[in-house]
């Protein structure tokens, strides 16, 4: 097998940047590891009145499943399922014996070996942005989702090693027809980039197709796909208390497989959950639960990650909002309550603004700061998220990556051994004197602090003769320049043909239903 | 005793806006408590590592104290010093027995009673920026400070509840000649405000005009102030290693009055301190200890608050740098080297951009996640601060006096009774249902969520419509409305005017020496 830097598919076939220049020399980041336990905002107690109370829910009120199979599967398994109506209902028994089946970590395989991650544990990994329906940048506004950001998003997201997996399509392509918008889209993905991917479940097709086709990126058989999961979904229910269709065929069709199930409620409380935190948490458990109940009996042991999407509502519009108190509260006893079923956990960079101003700074940074206190395995969104999830925006992209870069830095393990403490450093400058030249400093200098790509620490004179830039001026260029010096991954030929192939045969048998 | 609303000075004396008209309505904020342990960055004995390494750094190589009577108190309990030198030595024996005498936690006293605060234990408190050389705001551009934006920073420090107390002025008002620069500028703070005070240690007469001040605005005799805490100083040392003179003086005079000492090193990474973390933290510990030391020799459990201000420098300029990822683990760490003491923590909200966009928020943020989650009693800089410190900022006061309040929502306890669970509101909606006409929503609504006064939660039309504003401008236009409807706490007629006597009488003397 010959490697050869992959381009674009054939069907868009042109010379590009990454054909002409060499790929710019980035950090090398491994992958960020918690050295510290997780907050507990609530205590064990309080913890456990929410568990009991989600288990309540489950068996008194029950949860709508719109899927025959999966109420079939749910009945065998000793489920009270309501012949009449889609409730099914949980005995608390039945959902403990399923609790500690899933693996509390696991191992997300990537077409490039050096890429695969370990999901849970003490571990976290960085999605890119995901499923926004608009895109941005600066220079050409806002525009609804195409192909052509959709590809130039997946470059930008290949190219930060502070981004560690796709978490869906950053953007949505809708200039290409839903029937065949996912071969093009995870053709890009697969070839544009070599980090792990996320598939979506919109039907049996849809995921098939993605399970086939990453196969086939990987050079994988069946037996080596079950044995290293090698693609993510993430499963919404439909709050409150409902899985819908294609999300629970999704359930079925990755669990059985082995692949990874990220079943993520968005109880937003105070319109889809109760106004309390308790109670948007209580629901968010139960419809976790629910799910983690049919991939557990599909295929015990299958991996499986306890998704937390609970915000608030703003109280004079009705509108979502993120990056609040209460976003970070819920995020930190989510954190808990995965804990809680020895799961891995996923949690979200968000924010509700419009531009990349403070606003977008601080919700995201907020929503960080619960994220990574509540010990988040799996942040989706990581990157690029605008607008409460409508825009994924290439500045705000360029912006997160530096954000992310300082999270991953700041999980890294503060060193105490003996010459970490410079006590001969202190003894040689002394009192009032200065450690610039010293030996401990100059031997560490280079790399002893995280040197960000956006912050702009020059002082104020130097800044404003610089033309006063901002942080949206900075992640303008940095973004453009990643851009214009993007070099695709190599790939082997035989399998990128065998991707087109498998596209061209897809696209004539006319792709996947559209009914969905 | 009539009370009589506050207006401005005699000698400034004008009809402004806080004389006609009725202040604007405001949230009641209680004092934030922590409701969960703070982080451990850092094992025991990682901790235990750099404690006793301090301990060594006090013993062998020592500390300079510039000033006789600090060295004499000291040569008195027990310490080596150094008849030819300013180096004062200790030994462990002699700083062991000395920590735990100061208090846990303590109360800071005010001119109003319901404006006092518990310095410490699983309280926090925030203060305005302090000190620093520039002023700023959108209109006026960036100007030296003076004694018009002083006071409107005072105005506004006084009219954010997020805001708890002043930490310095918030702008230098180089504008009045430094003779008689504190008695106006202790003026202004005691009658345009009724929050805690700080008090600058340049110099005994400062210090002991302040303590009079103080006295006079709350009208307690000596007996009082000695047993209610009544204002609070900042002691720098002057890293590496030494204390000066004017400090050293503050402590001496602030512990013997029983007044609080807030000791806080200053140690950059790389600069004035050693390059690693651990390095640094155990100078800012041995300089912390080094004060703790004289503070309770002078007076044995008068209230003292141990600072960490560990950042680094930027690698490429040696500019220092704030909000970084290192920022971020030296507060969490310097929170644990605090209670190590039994002493309440004192951390700040930093940043170093030039303007109020996305690295000021999120610098801000980063820098308040390592301030919080350390467990910090008293928040230094709270709002206001910009440029590493250079600049105080309206619109960032305003900004940051949101995002404090954003930190109090998130430090309020999560209820987890039965009603907070809501099982009869998820009982009643049931699946596929909503939640915003419930009883249970409805009669929750109102004070459910936190309600900020900056961020623009509408969607991306609306605020294109609306002219696409920023924060900045959303933060301008509030610092503003705040100033234009600001009227003045109330004060006692006779204090006033004994405070005016008294600032006249002191600058008939001529004020205070200017050769500190």
């Amino acid at each position: 097998m010959i490697e050869v830097p992959a381009d674009e598919p054939p069907r868009r076939r042109r010379r590009g940047p990454e054909h002409n220049v060499v790929q710019a020399p980035q950090p090398t980041l491994t992958q960020p590891r918690y050295s510290f336990r997780p907050v507990e905002l609530i205590s064990r107690d309080e913890l456990e009145s929410i568990h009991q109370a989600s288990l309540a829910v489950l068996k008194e009120i029950g949860i709508d499943f719109l899927h025959a199979e999966a109420k079939a599967i749910l009945k065998d398994a000793g489920a009270d399922v309501d012949p009449s109506t889609d409730r099914v209902r949980l005995d608390p028994s039945l959902v403990e014996s399923l609790i500690g089946k899933a693996p509390q970590q696991f191992m997300l395989h990537s077409r490039n070996p050096e890429r695969k991650l370990v999901i849970g544990g003490d571990h976290t990994a960085f999605c890119t942005v995901g499923s926004a329906p608009n895109s941005y940048d600066r220079d050409g506004g806002r525009r609804p989702g195409n192909h052509r950001d959709y590809q130039n998003f997946i470059r930008l997201g290949q190219s930060f090693d502070q981004i560690h997996l796709f978490g869906g399509y950053p953007v949505e392509p809708v200039d290409i027809h839903a029937s065949v918008r996912h071969l093009d889209a995870l053709f890009d993905m697969l070839t544009l980039s070599d980090k792990p991917i996320h598939a979506y479940s919109l039907g049996r097709e849809r995921n098939l197709d993605a399970i086939e086709m990453v196969k086939i990126a990987r050079g994988i058989d069946d037996e080596t796909l079950e044995r290293e999961p090698s693609l993510f979904t993430i499963i919404n229910s439909s709050s409150p208390l409902r899985l819908d269709t294609p999300m629970l065929e999704g359930v079925i069709r990755m669990a059985r497989r082995n692949q990874v199930v990220v079943l993520t409620p968005f109880t937003l409380a105070g319109a889809m959950a109760p106004v309390t935190i308790a109670g948007a948490l209580t629901q968010q458990h139960a419809e976790a639960l629910a799910g983690l109940m049919l991939a557990q009996t599909v295929r015990p042991g299958s991996p499986f990650v306890y998704g937390g999407f609970t915000s608030n509502v703003d109280m004079k519009s009705g509108a979502p909002a993120f990056g609040t108190p209460e976003y970070m509260k819920s995020a930190m006893i989510g954190g808990q309550l995965a804990r809680r079923l020895g799961l891995p956990y996923r949690s979200s960079n968000t924010n509700a603004a419009n531009s990349l101003d403070a606003q977008a700074a601080y919700e995201s940074v907020f929503s960080l700061w619960g994220a990574i206190m509540g010990g988040a395995n799996l942040l989706m969104h990581g990157a690029g998220w605008m607008e409460g999830g409508l825009q994924a925006s290439f500045e705000k992209m360029a912006l997160d990556a530096d954000l992310l870069g300082m999270v991953a830095a700041f999980l890294r393990p503060v060193a105490t051994e003996e010459s970490e403490l410079a006590l001969e450093a202190i003894r040689d400058v002394g009192p009032g004197g200065h450690f610039f030249g010293t030996a401990h400093t100059q031997s560490r200098y280079r790399n002893a602090f995280f040197a960000p790509m956006i912050s702009d620490w020059r002082n104020y004179e130097s800044w404003r003769d610089a033309g006063s830039p901002s942080a949206l001026d900075a992640a303008n260029k940095l973004y453009k320049d990643r851009l214009a010096h993007f070099v695709a991954p190599p790939m082997q030929t035989e399998r990128r043909e065998a991707l087109e192939a498998f596209v061209a045969r897809r696209k004539a048998e006319g792709g996947a239903p559209t009914d969905f």
